[in-house]
């Protein structure tokens, strides 16, 4: 019978996504533990079911499983400093952005005190935790990712292992998280245009979300090339996106935008015709964005070791 | 009877999405005469049951609706300078990136010469060219569209008419096209850290997607802060923007990879907390991209006017 009861969870850090992260839990039915530096914010999730320890070391001890929340691997060591002897025996899962260094640091930090360790992250907004599509994906060993699965998966139905090393999730959360800011400053640059002529930013919201569409439906063909290190078969070349950015300068001028933020972007165009990538795919900045050496062969060099 | 013959159409510029857009017409049974500066790109269409025109003088006679797919405004002009006379009671079409001022320019440049004008652009791939859900935007005299929407709407199902301006179609172009190659950058970044690891680029591709569909759903949202100029129930705030790019420079080094186009993105976000925005969602941003004076007052008087 004890099958049935759920693994009590301890979460640390009550911030949105902390508190949407606890509140998953509860209504799975975990019993559920929560600490936060300033105890007034955990107040919501008391009212829903869960315990608020007072302190730190008390939430550790809690539940044999502890998810924290907290802003950076540095922040997460800071809290769990008075923790490390509770720690000893408790399986440890980050959920947090970071370096892959910081998340090494923390691996060994957690395996000094005694805790097993799993860093991870949430791939989506505190709104979407819970549901069947959301992506957390995790590193670290795999068989306590396969002992805790059915617990993780309470916080998104897209739960992913990506490998033994724990700083992986840090790995991927950088690489995939770089579109984030860049598109959405692209999105506002736009919509501070579109109402320099006193139509509102809503009324580009439709066409943007066609152009991700888009965009997304590129990825796997660009990520071919990349993986191939073969640009010759471009769809849309390099030159054709520095015709593009002739533009940026009039746009500027007439919107009364800064577009100054895009000069980077439009170096890195040329350093590619330079590269003699001016008729190649415009995936072929990769090969601009790597800093050093012949990026394939060293690349091959890399994957055999 | 004369109702079921299809409105003769000529396509001018047999680049990939020129081609796209005359096998288009082909396909819908529309009698299509194709020119291109070079002839021989224009073979595959004649093989297709297109008829190419030897000067471009003979293609614009050939039709009653021209649709031009050149590269810019400066490319059209300069290809149609010798078919002007041709052009007198023609409805040109123009499918291509550029800025409204070369809108607006074309526009006065078709009048002058006798034809009627609509400035449109194509959201997607060439491949993806008549398909229903194919976003298609067009500016210019909504009676002139609505002739013509049962025709232009052959080259994708999602054809719409943005308003009486020429350059509107231009000004969203560039508005929604801000998104493109910052977010690709930031894939193709991502994509060389995860090769530095020996892990291939195709590896993140779902993960990348998702992350998307993420920024698509957050849109809304931030179009609507942007509008009402209210920043304060901040999802995402610009400190936390701030916090993940300390990390920036320890993701250069680790994955040797040049992150050095992100930090004109990550002064903005210090500038938008000089003007106060730190704990504002990051759609502040918007403001600080704005150059001079009160947006938000300034925005009301454009709109009124």
């Amino acid at each position: 019978m004890t099958g049935d009861i759920r693994t009590p969870v301890t979460v640390i850090g009550m911030g949105s996504m902390g508190r949407a992260l606890a509140e998953a839990f509860l209504d799975a039915g975990h019993p559920t533990t929560v600490w936060n530096r300033t105890p007034e914010k955990a107040e919501p999730l008391v009212a829903r079911g869960a315990v608020r320890a007072g302190r730190v070391e008390d939430a550790v001890a809690a539940s044999p499983l502890v998810v924290t929340c907290l802003t950076t691997f540095e922040d997460t060591r800071e809290a769990l400093e008075g923790a490390a002897d509770a720690l000893r025996g408790r399986d440890l899962v980050t959920l947090n952005s970071g370096s892959p260094a910081g998340a090494r640091e923390t691996a060994a930090w957690a395996t000094a005190v005694g805790a097993r360790f799993l860093a991870g992250a949430v791939k989506n907004v505190p709104s979407a935790v819970g549901a069947p599509d959301t992506l957390l994906y995790y590193g670290g060993d795999r068989g306590l990712f396969e002992e805790h699965v059915a617990t993780l998966r309470v916080l998104g139905g897209d739960t992913v292992h990506l490998g033994d090393g724990t700083d992986l999730a840090a790995l991927y959360e950088m690489a995939v998280g770089a579109m984030l800011l860049p598109a959405l400053v692209g999105f506002f640059q736009g919509a501070a245009a579109v109402q320099a002529r006193g139509l509102p930013a809503s009324s580009m919201v439709g066409f943007a979300g066609k152009w991700l569409d888009m965009i997304k439906s590129l990825l796997p063909v660009y990520a071919e090339e990349i993986d191939s290190g073969d640009y010759t078969d471009a769809a849309s070349s390099v030159n054709l996106f520095l015709a593009g950015a002739a533009h940026d300068e009039e746009l500027a001028v007439e919107t009364h935008v800064d577009t100054s933020w895009i000069a980077p972007l439009n170096a890195l165009l040329e350093r590619a015709v330079e590269a003699g990538h001016g008729e190649h795919s415009i995936a072929a900045l990769t090969e601009v964005l790597r800093v050093g050496g012949n990026p394939s062969e060293e690349r091959k060099l890399t994957a055999d070791h």
